[in-house]
């Protein structure tokens, strides 16, 4: 299909529209992204996140040089589960700030909450799918804040860094929120102010060996991109130890199905297409020409397929 | 259908032979249960509900004894949320409390917890469609407490009895717990016990007129039969002022439906079918050679319909 094609090809238009098809569900998404997600798999996802202020932006930035440099191609993906907005159209200051806003080996793109939760992630994997299918080496998913749904779009990324700042209080808002076990590695950022050291010692103890990976706390100044090599280095470490393991594929399957199955028996108990569905067959039911169990069926069917699912 | 034939005729081995497949699932129960729908709708259903200890298997025996006493077959509908089995097996005490075991034209039936509260109401709405098709009149559904679940189920009733007595704090309890806004008539049982007359005017003020009917609070003594002809009568007048509404069709049609959907889509995100169905897809997400999407849809395909959902 012409629009697979044209993101394998890397076509900026091409990418950009596979993706508005996806997050639209228009006609014609399915096959589209049933081709990319064959075609994807050699991407490798850094999440990004931690309270705002924090500096996240700043820090992708210079993380996006640092990649750019090495000739990868980079994709950013900017999350924003506040916003009821989607599409490339709100990337806001955060992506106004990157200095990579006309580079065509950058692409970017913001991922908005569309209600549910659960959808963002799902959303995110679905920009993912198609940044790695065009062959966008490294992606990076970056949030607002670090809420909850924050934490869960996280699992989405292969890497997950948790950006901290010093006299913010950060650190123990961290360990409230349960950032500590959500990051790979901890960030401590604007590590030119006081009390960095203090921040980083404070954070240690609560840091735990997951998988025979050790989280390093790595100081930055994002600001002037301070730090940022041994952070690129880190990194690329926790992406080997990765590649080591055969767990990585098998627990992404799992999440993808199970969000995606969520998704959809979601639409069968909520939404305006069951209340359509519900209204075609409830008068035969009053009417008992129909088996509630039938009806349930019949709505499912038309939701999911099209058609009625039967039973053998 | 030779076991839809059975009920129709009112043959005792083949209503309960109908209810075990319902519940239980069997193969060919779908058939059997669209067979049944069509034939229901003329029965009454009358739900009993109330703390234990107030005295509801009592009030059921006289009220059984009454509309037998008028030539009406009747249904018994004993729910006990708190035990994991179902089936006629464990009708326990309340049920050989019943004068009526012997009685041809009473049939007893217990429909007991499978672990989810949707699905006791579920399973109390099948066991109706097949006592109701089988021309039992009158229905009770008898519960065991008062809790949360219990009055889940007292939606399936055309009319709900709710049962206090005095001294017990019973009114105090029914207030706080909901029951007030369940009942279309308030039984206040045992009331040749002193205080009976306190506790009656005590949940007066809290009982609200519905849909032009205001739920009357009638005095008996179960124990002897005192009062129950007067409770029938009640019944009796709140079954007419339902007769006059077109409103209750509709509202058990989309109960029931919403009903079949929730239990369908829990039983996608859950349980053992989900899980080996998952099994079967997941090492093929794994390979990319499928993706989540078409996986989930492959799923729910299987589960309910016995081969995969497709989109148009």
């Amino acid at each position: 299909m012409e629009t697979v094609r044209g993101v394998a090809r890397g076509n900026r238009k091409a990418i950009s529209r596979a993706i508005t098809m996806l997050e639209d569900d228009l006609p014609g998404s399915r096959s589209v992204y049933s081709g990319l997600y064959r075609m994807a798999g050699s991407s490798f996802v850094v999440g990004v996140t931690g309270a705002p202020g924090a500096g996240k932006s700043t820090l992708v930035n210079c993380l996006v040089r640092e990649y750019r440099s090495k000739g990868e191609k980079v994709g950013v993906i900017a999350v924003d589960p506040s916003s009821p907005l989607s599409g490339g159209a709100l990337l806001g200051d955060r992506v106004r700030m990157l200095d990579h806003a006309q580079d065509k080996g950058v692409f970017i793109r913001s991922v908005a909450s569309r209600g549910s939760g659960g959808g963002l992630s799902r959303a995110t994997r679905k920009v993912v799918v198609a940044l790695d299918a065009a062959k966008y080496g490294v992606i990076f998913i970056e949030t607002v804040g670090a809420g909850q749904t924050e934490l869960d779009v996280m699992k989405v990324a292969d890497t997950t860094l948790v950006v901290l700042m010093p006299q913010a209080g950060d650190e123990v808002q961290a360990i409230k929120a349960g950032l500590m076990e959500t990051g790979d590695i901890f960030v401590m950022n604007k590590s030119d102010l006081e009390g960095a050291d203090r921040a980083a010692l404070q954070i240690a103890p609560f840091i735990r060996e997951r998988d025979g990976w050790r989280p390093p706390v790595i100081k930055t100044v994002a600001r002037s991109c301070i730090g940022t090599a041994e952070l690129v280095a880190s990194i690329q470490a926790h992406r080997k130890r990765l590649g080591q393991s055969r767990k990585k594929d098998s627990q992404r399957a799992l999440d993808e199905v199970k969000d995606a199955l969520r998704h959809m028996t979601e639409s069968l108990t909520n939404g305006a297409g069951r209340d359509r569905e519900m209204a075609r067959v409830l008068p035969l039911v009053e009417k008992r020409d129909m088996d509630p169990d039938t009806a349930a069926e019949t709505i499912i069917g038309r939701l999911l397929g099209g058609r009625p699912a039967r039973r053998g």
